[in-house]
């Protein structure tokens, strides 16, 4: 169906059909000149992102589900790396006329299982035309108790530097994302069969690439533990850029070994078959979307315990820098080397 | 200076250099993956605009600056049609690789004006390239009372319709920068003084259209008189088809008298240059961000007596539908012609 047949306050609608509040601070969603929350005991976080068709994705090999989900999965992950907690999403859409209300209704159905999965509602936005490709713009809203905020900038000499999951993984899916597409490119029209991307054994790299999970499960087993970071962030432009960032608003250093970066053995083995250095992958790649945060060194044994966390490192004077020592003992400094958004 | 020189996060710090937030309520503007705000007393109004060029804005004839400076009012114009006050902004802009640094420069200047001018923060966003046009989305976040808040949804049967300043003006600057756009267009290239466009005696058309104002005094006018909407949203599409949904939020229909709709005199001396209806532009023309409104029948002589107000009809029961009464009194159905998003 085309857009057109719809219009604007149809398609609102059609999209937003069924849409049940769920949370308490939702007093109203969908319908009128504003959404209206209610947080009388809880600070608001805001965040915003903008994904561009072919910045931030390619509908080449991007189903729009998987592009809702991640869409609304990323605006999450930093809620989780305020520790605080999404409770709302507003939808900002803008569309080129290749697509029609089937291609949306896959959007917002990963949006909307994003959301369910996260406890979020959606609760207003803007739908429109675009002279050219999609563009998206999503801003979540999240609560956290005042007391549970965690900066940027709270890092102190000798805490412990820790990262969620593992790194790298995304960076090297979208490798085999962009190699495929150029051998469906490079075909002869005739070969539908040669034109089937083959990714076995590589399913992993897909998922971390395409579907994302924002990590609310660390940032409650944090809490469960005990354990309040005293600096967090997420991992969207990559683990040296982040530390960078960490660094620069505490103002302090940091070493961090290179041995202990996490990685995925997927990550490992794809990275030796593009003939790319893993850790170069790992620090630089972006869009894992993993918690990146410090502790206190009295917390080492508890945070070592917690599933699926690896200290890394730990927090130095600001006059040392930002360093990785290598696994044979080298100091190089931490570059920002990742995701160019210009 | 091009925009790669600077990098992303160069950017922001360079476009956000010096913002002081001035609300009680902004707790953390920008500079971590969240904003962080604070509302104990206040529901809090959310509110969600995506503009794209070539649909939204031509930058042929719109200034950054005035770009700026409209987007932000016609965020604040939704949160003031809640009956609110708008309080922090959050500016996603995804930018082409013809404009530069002295681009954005213009176009925040635009946006600090208007924030500055209604007492709003800027607190983030996010900033990315474009591959085609320039995108804008902007969410503003205000506060209200919540018994102070006003929906579509609450207009009585007998109730008086009413609406701020003058309707049809921006549509009538848009017929001009659209006719000067063609005649610069089909200019031969050698002559410059052709070039010049003539908008003399029409400047307020094209005020209204480039430089629209966000009625604050309106709502504080409305508070100062005692009196409470029961039911508000601005004009960003046309007066019919912010009628019709008023009326359907509201379970309602209304008749409304073309001799009340408030046109300016340059509006009416353009509409008859461009052989157009000028009560036909008023009522579809859209973009005038204006405020519609219903007020009980006992507060007639209290809104009457508001300095640029105007009672244009009022609200009847449903099955009477939505009507307009024309000057020699026969009666039409209003029907929403007015921006066609898609």
């Amino acid at each position: 169906m085309q857009i057109s047949e719809l219009g604007e306050f149809g398609l609102i609608s059609h999209l937003t059909k069924g849409l049940q509040p769920q949370n308490a601070s939702t007093v109203l969603g969908v319908g009128d000149d504003c959404a209206v929350l209610s947080y009388p005991d809880k600070h608001v976080l805001v965040t915003s992102d903008m994904l561009m068709e072919g910045i931030h994705f390619d509908l080449v090999y991007t189903p729009l589900q998987h592009l809702g989900y991640k869409a609304a999965q990323v605006n999450f992950s930093d809620i989780y790396a305020m520790n605080g907690t999404p409770r709302q999403l507003v939808v900002s859409i803008a569309v080129g006329s290749r697509l029609q209300v089937e291609h949306l209704d896959d959007f917002y159905a990963g949006l909307r299982l994003a959301c369910e999965r996260h406890g979020v509602d959606i609760v207003g936005g803007d739908t429109c035309s675009s002279l050219t490709g999609l563009a998206i713009s999503l801003t979540c809203i999240g609560e956290a108790a005042p007391e549970d905020i965690v900066r940027r900038s709270g890092a102190q000499v000798n805490d412990l530097v820790c990262v969620s999951g593992n790194l790298g993984a995304a960076y090297m899916g979208l490798q085999l994302m962009e190699r495929e597409k150029q051998v469906f490119e490079s075909r002869p029209a005739t070969d539908i069969e040669a034109a089937q991307p083959d990714f076995s054994g590589h399913e992993y790299l897909l998922e971390r690439l395409l579907k994302p999970e924002a990590r609310r499960d660390i940032v409650q087993r944090l809490r469960e533990a005990g354990i309040r970071p005293t600096a967090m962030m997420d991992v969207s432009d990559g683990l040296s850029s982040e530390l960078l960032h960490i660094c620069q608003s505490s103002k302090c250093g940091c070493r961090i070994y290179e041995e202990r970066i996490p990685l995925d053995y997927q990550t490992a083995v794809c990275a030796e078959e593009f003939n790319m250095n893993v850790t170069t992958c790992a620090l630089n790649g972006g869009e894992d979307y993993e918690l990146l945060f410090t502790v206190p060194l009295t917390a080492h044994e508890k945070v070592s315990a917690i599933e699926d966390v690896r200290v890394i490192g730990a927090i130095t004077k600001p006059e040392t820098g930002a360093i990785l020592v290598t696994r044979d003992g080298n100091e190089f400094p931490l570059r920002a080397q990742g995701f160019k958004a210009f």
